[in-house]
């Protein structure tokens, strides 16, 4: 029987560790994957306060360490579903059921596809949601990047290091990216914008991405433009189908300000949840405030 | 003209200094006192995430620094009103008036006093609100702590280090302090808990602090206990009279998740807004998303 069950080992989860270890908690934290998140595959991260420039692996490193250093247990398993009985909840897991008293639910969240046709196939042979990952591979060759938010306008810059061209399109003729990584896509050379384009349909020749076909959402007219890689960043998906608690219509969990599900003792913190902001420090407050309140919920169905 | 002024330097100013200058903002961040708010003044901090162990001052050099290195301007000035103009506000400062379209308050939250006879007159000679700024005075002499939150007991702990003896004098039969700083206090070997204790007096000789009154608050007999210093962590009040926006009941700025107050491009942050957790961690989450916010409201209002 634990009192804590934290699901999910980014920034939220890794930060109510921290927290929950000082409160004495007994708790575990389940990680499917990764211990880091998605924030781990970041090439670099300048927002974080008190680190002015260091890598989301690095970061992620710090947070594990601090919370391993407290005691943390972290296991390895894939949470299927979360029962509830009475004041207890049952975790069924890929390694078996855990019992705890209270949840967090800091699972964050997943690119989302594009849905055009070659984009399936080809993933792993072009098509790719990770530029830290694979961009690497692209060096010196033409690659095409779709989106217009923070990540999508970040990643053309980091790509546009290694890669001989890089071409990022976007349905709208505005960004919706900081404006300083938007004056650093603007300011490369290397980078052609379309505004105002959608990519309709990726081809591969020999089972590789060879070719992009975009339009112009103007004139609707379309073109193919040659490139081996297209990077995908047109946002993401919560990780929430495993837990039956209230949802807004992308899937990400509604909360009060208390991290508070519509499940007493069920509480989320980061991506996972309805927030404007997908940050590690706006991820790690989250996670500290939902410890808080779970240490409350425990102490008062002791 | 300033698109944002920010009102306080502590975790919660620091951070949306942060984001605002990523987001090319024209920003001025006005501090009455000293960059880093009422944590810098804290021996040692275990829970920010990715600093295991750190002062509060050593974290606080860290923000400033990672926020001067985006260019963020800081000026020492005294907050006194802010007025709404239609889309613009005139805040009023001990520098004169600047004008800016959205404001972040961020000015955190004083040490409350207990309101004992002697308290007030004898604050900075035996009375203090600082174990940090005022505990090395009293090395080897016996001291006493009131209080049952976080604060109190952490002092009463870093206290025990310097003084001879530590008195803990709380009012309620148990702490609302984390565990893991109750375990400490309890494990010390010259500290001595009185719980269901309250302070009614402290008594002076020669201008000094020499005594505390204590009751019993179970059987209403007081006696006298032979103390040099009288630390007292009773609570905090905000510092938001200057602000005509919504608030609770203790003077704190009522705010939504997105840091909204009741006055549109008026933005709250930190330990100021009413907010289950006074961390660092949740301060500087609270800043991210208060100039997030407050971007999307100046590019709507240009």
């Amino acid at each position: 029987m634990y009192d804590l069950i934290i699901i999910g080992g980014g920034p939220a989860g890794l930060t109510a560790g921290i927290y929950a270890q000082r409160a004495r908690l007994k708790t575990v934290l389940l990680e499917k994957q990764m211990v880091g998140g998605q924030i781990a595959v970041s090439d670099v991260i300048e927002n974080f306060p008190g680190f002015p420039s260091i890598s989301g692996a690095a970061l992620m490193e710090k947070f594990e360490e601090h919370a391993r250093g407290l005691g943390l247990e972290i296991r390895f398993a894939d949470v299927l579903n979360i029962e509830v009985e009475g004041d207890d909840k049952v975790v069924k897991t890929s390694e078996g059921d855990l019992r705890t008293r209270a949840v967090i639910v800091a699972t964050g969240a997943k690119p989302r596809r594009l849905g055009v046709p070659g984009e399936k196939e080809l993933t792993g042979k072009g098509v790719s949601y990770c530029a830290t990952c694979d961009g690497p591979f692209f060096r010196g060759r033409d690659v095409m990047v779709v989106g217009g938010g923070d990540t999508a306008v970040k990643e053309a810059a980091y790509l546009s290091k290694l890669a001989a061209r890089v071409y990022l399109v976007h349905r709208r003729d505005k960004f919706r990216a900081e404006k300083m990584h938007q004056e650093k896509v603007e300011a490369a050379a290397n980078i052609e914008i379309l505004r105002s384009h959608a990519l309709k349909e990726i081809k591969a020749e020999n089972g590789l991405v060879q070719k992009a076909v975009v339009m112009d959402l103007k004139t609707n007219e379309t073109k193919e433009i040659a490139v081996e890689g297209v990077f995908i960043f047109v946002g993401i998906n919560p990780t929430t189908d495993f837990v039956d608690v209230e949802k807004d219509g992308g899937g990400f969990i509604k909360t009060n300000q208390l991290m508070e599900t519509s499940v007493a003792g069920i509480y989320a913190a980061g991506d996972c949840r309805t927030t404007p902001l997908l940050q590690v420090v706006t991820a790690a407050g989250d996670g500290a405030t939902a410890a808080f309140m779970a240490e409350a919920y425990i102490e008062e169905h002791k």
